[in-house]
């Protein structure tokens, strides 16, 4: 099983007024993380999105924080595919500084295919294209096929 | 059991490239809901802050993400304090826009002292001050002493 | 010439190390001042953008601050237009807490057409619309004709 | 005159409904970027703020938008000091993507000391501290000594 790492410094912009990062911004760095851990298996969001009109929004994350880290420090998020499915998947994420962890999270994550006829924006969940179930196999340990059903209520 | 709620309209800054609410934002609306519902109370964050150096930090969170949001629609978000610890309390929020709900979470927070002797920022994990867990108490529908152990080794 | 006005507290999100609100952020109180602007006048930015391809993202944008402010003080954010010409329009913010005036600026921003022709994203700097400079004129008391010049080269 | 460069790519979070990045985002940039620059000369913002009490906001900012950008295209901020006084100093940001300019801009930010007296936070602009002046000679091309006036009311 595949983990990908980015690697970054807590900015001035992601402090509050208690001195360090703001504890929500992890979840912003999760966002980076993933997209980050697909385009190192070839799948590119940006490409996804405006020649497929795919996106694959959380629909749901958990994020534990461990310790808060100043400014200027540097962060690592270690991400890997840990469930795969027809219709989602699921993302780890573990935040560390050097040694030490900041926070453990993840993130499941729907395919969908964004429509607009007539303007009218509709999301759909897909399954997950054969070709990009293929890529993903390559980096996660498990498969499930089966039918979406959790989420058949999906609007915008 | 009391259920404060905040209103606000989705901005364009809170939109991302799929045209919608960014997902994550949403944390950033549990976190505005959490201060709004503690000073409906009587704690204010900005003074237990500077003057008590009291902080209460996220340790834990969780999201379901049901439904995205346009740019301008109406957002509400409804909290209510779900259990209430010695060093911690658990909130519940539930986002809708109009009837629908568009997300649903928790966040536990524990109580710490934000110390700064000699320039040394360094997080203490302390007993919810009596007089502010009455305060809580009279918004909550349980209450459980103990000892703190899960976050000991909290570090900054 | 009319001022609309938009109102807020500074959130937890905002406030940087410094203890006060994050200067930059100012910017985007002028983003949501805008629109908030146009909204009031009938030029709703969400239905511009799905219906016409339409959005007037900002060119120049220049601010002084004057006062910071702190973690939940009331803000007031006074938008009024400047200058109104074929192709573009200026804004004037002054941002206000009470009657302390923490930071005054301005906005030039564009008429474009966003067109995805083959999932190619293309800006097109296009003149004001005839129905909504009509809009634009009732709040504003300049308007100048003239051929847009300066960003022909707009690219994305 | 030393030019410093910051580069990283435009991130999802950076973007917005309108498929690329938000163009108040790179006001963020050009904070970053300063600290970056001012962290390559010697002057950690981190270590002035918690050992010194010093910060030094922008005062006043200007920014041309050229081009937008979109998701995950190389970004490149190239920054200069252009003017240093007694109590302040201005500094030039260029945004570039490859070859292609995004972005012009400039911040003037003065030199404050963040007092707490009684937990009562109050800002005082003061000289920039003569050491500090001279790692920013090395790199800046101009200095003006006098007496600070513009801003002797700055309060928070």
């Amino acid at each position: 099983m595949k983990t990908h790492t980015i690697e970054f410094e807590v900015q001035h912009e992601d402090t509050d007024m208690q001195g360090a990062a703001f504890n929500p911004k992890y979840l912003f760095w999760f966002d980076t993380a993933t997209n980050a851990f697909l385009k190192s298996v070839g799948l590119h969001y940006g490409q996804l999105l405006s020649q497929y009109h795919y996106a694959y929004p959380v629909t749901e994350c958990g994020c534990q924080f461990i310790n808060t880290m100043h400014y200027d420090r540097p962060v690592k998020v270690a991400t890997s595919l840990t469930e795969l499915k027809e219709h989602s998947f699921k993302l780890q994420h573990d935040i560390f500084s050097g040694d030490m962890l900041l926070g453990s999270g993840y993130e499941v994550r729907i395919w969908v295919r964004i429509d607009q006829p007539e303007n009218n924006r509709r999301i759909v969940v897909v399954p997950i294209p054969e070709e990009m179930v293929l890529k993903l196999l390559e980096v996660s340990n498990s498969y499930q096929t089966g039918t979406y059903s959790e989420h058949d209520n999906l609007q915008d």
